[in-house]
């Protein structure tokens, strides 16, 4: 069992579970009753905190960008950072902006979120998400990242090609949605070794599993989240442990061969019969 | 004797002084050695702190601005505020946009004071003070406020009527360099009492002596600062005074009635034969 | 349908309305489950923040203050403020003081409240809100903010004519609950072009509807908070948005001439049969 | 060698110093040319840092005092500290009384310390030093700390026997010049053991070598800053090191036994002909 | 009636109480429906506000500790403390110690709790609270705070004496939880007056009450928080108190004499029939 | 010419210069008297500030590194940065570093440098930069930067290849001084092409000119500071200029074909005859 092999498995696998009637639960699919996942937040963080790193890696001449740095200097303005979204992935990625002193603005359709972000961050802009304000905030950036993620839904399509027509040359855009399927309409998953590839002028990076990048960290991070949901299902078995806690119910995402529902996201956890 | 009269005095008093051989003591022009003038400089930061306070006021609807809250809120972005000029009253003027919630872009021809900005307000802006760069700032600014002070010297012009048309409609300026001159092609002094003017669709703001806005916090500053030089003059006699300390000397503008320089600053301490 | 109309209606309005047997939603009174009035919100805060603006222009002897810095500055201690409710408005308030310096004094009645202003805003002194902490504060205090908002109730007196008669003279006292009726029994509305008038020596700022100062912020603050719900009412009807909407049932004050409650908020959006 | 007994010599030693015609460096006496004396200095911050903790013990019931806690909390107001004096040790007891959440008012007769301290700690409020100011700030406060170093003179009396009059009872002053001599009419050494005293009903706190409280701290802050010294002379010896070094030379109080100059503080090296 | 006896009765008092049919209504348990206990927790972070300037004091030499300045200085690295505990008093403690510049290393079992601390205060190492983390922790300690309450149940032993020979020798524990019985195999009570003894070289601090060191400030925070409650019963009486309010009901540990539960806290109020 | 040759220019280039009697004026060695260099500090803090997000990029796994976060998350301590150096490079390297969340420790000779990065950035270790010193904050580092610039002269050895020995494994050092010949024994420039190479299982990153990484910002960053320069020689020739202002005499390294000084830094422009 690892963290680095969750969103890697492929439809042979799933048949392959099906197949054999094993049960299934995908860590990251645990959920309490207020909604938020606590496996996954700490990987949705570490997604947001990559942002800064690898953003201002990814403007460097010798990773192919437009040789600025994102904070900029006495004399030399900072680049200008837009985050679409400002839940649990965009505010990481909000505070490691924030910290290398890029100008941010962010973007989102929770007005309270909003507000949130304006008064944790002191001169941070904010505007409400939708198309119109998504066209005038891009068009000035230098880096967009956006982090969207709709509980079990695949996230809408925000930035479409005719967008990208808008922005700044050599500009880059860091789609974290990419791991539930991403919500540029150009956005395709890439890979570590070859993680951007130019659209329209504009530099993608869509990356899915970003963590894995920090390997070390993630995984402490995730055993740190998983480890109370691993030693009930341990000590209990997946039968009782999924029967008496609806947090891990809402994980299981296969019982005895039975697909429950479908999302993008995949097991972690498998256990034979 | 007071401060807020400090730079009301006209040709006939001068005139006067001079008819009368008396030997004037202007306390803004007291210098030391190394070039700051003690007198002046808590004069200067009240100047400047008070360009966020009326320049929010002024953008008020109430007094003929655009409506607008400086520091935005949750969905409303900022203003955005230019200031020219990064010494005693543009910091000050930066401190208090800052602490509104201003977005900033700060220029100055100083690449070190441009750097202390840089350090000392995360997210501030900071270009090198040129024609060029002047104008970029000015053109996306809602407030722009001048503050450069050149000891000895008439400020130069930096903003051109040219420049004023690329602004934005309703845009305010604030020339804190009024008492000096002025930096703007087309600033002319105003009142308190009718503080501002429309050119070319921006609004001027050109009050001399701010600081009698706030008559109680600049009278105990400007006697905290003077107090000393005061006592002295008090205990030695101007004479005395003059010739045993040099920064007295520096603001000895008319001994007995001679006119030692001319600049714009006017006598605050009479003294008659 | 604008904003700046909102508290403007007056008896022969309402009398209208309900004889045209007309649907009336106050959007202000739109209600969460958790009893927060998410379209009041944003409104609540830009009266917050405009607290230090407006009263640091209150304070400047052109406005026919004391002539104050509410900052103060090296050797000219800041000025005094008091701020009585630590609620949405109360807090937005107490953020554009600390922005600009002054020095704090926060009462509540809720604990929990003032723990989280002592802890947010450094060096601000808590005081559970009684008449004997009142009366001490505002005995020296240079600038008080009344910010209570019970919702559905008028605010309690909390300042008596007989406590102004502790307060220093020329103080300033501004009563932000003044939409919902006042706090003070001194207190009665006035207007932005004749803000302030004098009781017991105590300025007394009482103007309604504060934000439409800054319109243009309001405005898109307001609509950001409104728009989903006014695409809501405009999709369903207003008589389906009513029944299946919660929220906006509690902002539904008249119904078909019907006054459901009658509270000092009056009605915004008007629709005909 | 060692750092605790800086202070300790009395005149018999002195006299022996002289018979013996021992010449003799005092570490905390070695000054560069501009003023600094960069020994003294960090035992001068490591007494000002002390303020706090040890201002914040005197005031438990345990150990006499009040029974108040510095910084208050959530609706209980926090502590008035007045900080008369804004240098190396005025500055470091700044820091520490601001860092516990003290409310603090300093008081300096350098305008320009204050506006550095009005700029640093936000809240804070500053005062110009004079007898008028000083009666006004003690009078409200809880906690005193003096601050006075005038290198080379005993500190004046700031603070007089009238004034502790106008204090609030069983409020505390501590004396942080005493190692010079002190700058209270009624202060007059005290020990670690028996580290406090009442006059007038206000507790005195006057231990001299504050720093031995923290000895292993204060050894290794004289060690860092001695070393090069140390160094200098070991290599050179005294003779030569004093001829050269005009840093080391202000520091050599009794070269061959003759005395050069009597200041309050005495010899940490001997060495003998 | 008073805060500092909270504690301090004796089985006999119980006895007492139980035998005269009396009503006891303890303050600190009175508890809200989602758990807290709001007369508790401002007694609760007095105890963690006080483990800063407490455990400074005794890490004074003249207190017996190891001469160490909490925050270092310019070339002296900050002392080490660790916090096991990230709830109400844990919270405090981090904020004290935070203010005067340790180094700080937070454990806590609540990974949520862990992420408020790493993003409120930058630089403070979090870890999971389990043996092995607890173990490293608190070998490179120099001051530990133990902080774990878990209402109604006697706190778990997380330090063992084992885990105290791998710690510094004249390291110190302060264990905040001793109100409850501890949470160190060797943790008895001690008193303010002798509040520390050491076991395998390390310094236990351990008394009980420790809000008491500051009972001015104790005694406001608890009246501010009891207040509501104590109005009410005194207006309703016992009986009618407990009835109509829940949370006045889990504070009722002794009804006419019958004991509903027995946890480490005593009765406060005490009702005859 | 343009910034990215500086450092490139080898030995048959100053063989041509040399022969054909050329000028040349080394930016980066104009020096004004005071001993700062204003157009190398701008590019000696870029290199500073690409510490973090270079070392942050070097240690993700796909490019070789712990994959390790920087700045850690809750539950995960944040990695050991140690930061040699607290000059111009070494404070924005902190700044950065610092910016991220890593933990820091700072070493350097100078203790009044090491005061000032205490109080700018609290948390921070310091301590006295020896060779003991190193050896212990190399040996708990994940990431070290080496950041010794000594006017004129080539940086000392202060990490020798024993010292690696003692460090953990796949730790990194970053060497900023190799500019100026690198000061570890084990250090030898490489390319942003293959940054890094391994030894005694540390990772080490010498890449000159680290600012070409960020070109664009470099350039303007360069000729923001050295326009005033460049226009002075442009109208004055270089003759005059030499002559006339001594801060441009520091910078010509060959007059007229003769050497005057030899260091790591090269001719950037060039005139003929």
């Amino acid at each position: 069992m690892g963290l680095l092999h969750l969103f890697s498995s492929r439809q042979e696998k799933i048949d392959l579970i099906q197949e054999k009637k094993i049960t299934t639960i995908a860590y990251e699919q645990i959920q309490l009753s207020d909604g938020t996942q606590p496996v996954r937040k700490p990987l949705s963080q570490i997604g947001g905190r990559l942002v800064a790193q690898i953003g201002a890696h990814l403007m460097q001449n010798d990773a192919g960008g437009k040789g600025v740095l994102l904070g900029g200097m006495g004399g030399v303005p900072p680049a200008e950072a837009v985050v679409i979204g400002a839940g649990v992935s965009g505010t990481a990625a909000i505070q490691s902006l924030y910290g290398v002193g890029a100008h941010l603005t962010v973007l989102d359709t929770d007005l309270d979120a909003l507000q949130v972000i304006h008064e944790t961050f002191p001169g941070v802009a904010t505007m409400v998400s939708n198309p119109n304000n998504i066209f005038r905030a891009t068009a000035y950036a230098d880096l967009v990242a956006t982090c969207i993620l709709i509980p079990g839904e695949r996230p809408p399509i925000i930035i479409t090609r005719e967008m990208l027509k808008g922005m700044k040359p050599r500009s880059l855009i860091m789609d974290i949605s990419i791991d539930e399927g991403g919500c540029l309409e150009t956005s395709r998953p890439t890979t570590h070794e070859h993680p951007t590839y130019v659209e329209e002028g504009v530099i993608h990076y869509c990356v899915p599993n970003m963590g894995s990048a920090v390997a070390r960290t993630s995984t402490y991070a995730f055993l740190n989240a998983a480890f109370p949901y691993i030693r009930e299902i341990a000590k209990k078995g997946s039968a009782d442990a999924i029967d008496e806690n609806p947090a891990i119910e809402m994980g299981a995402v296969i019982i005895k061969g039975e697909l429950k529902k479908l999302s993008s996201s995949k097991a972690s956890v498998e256990e034979g019969e």
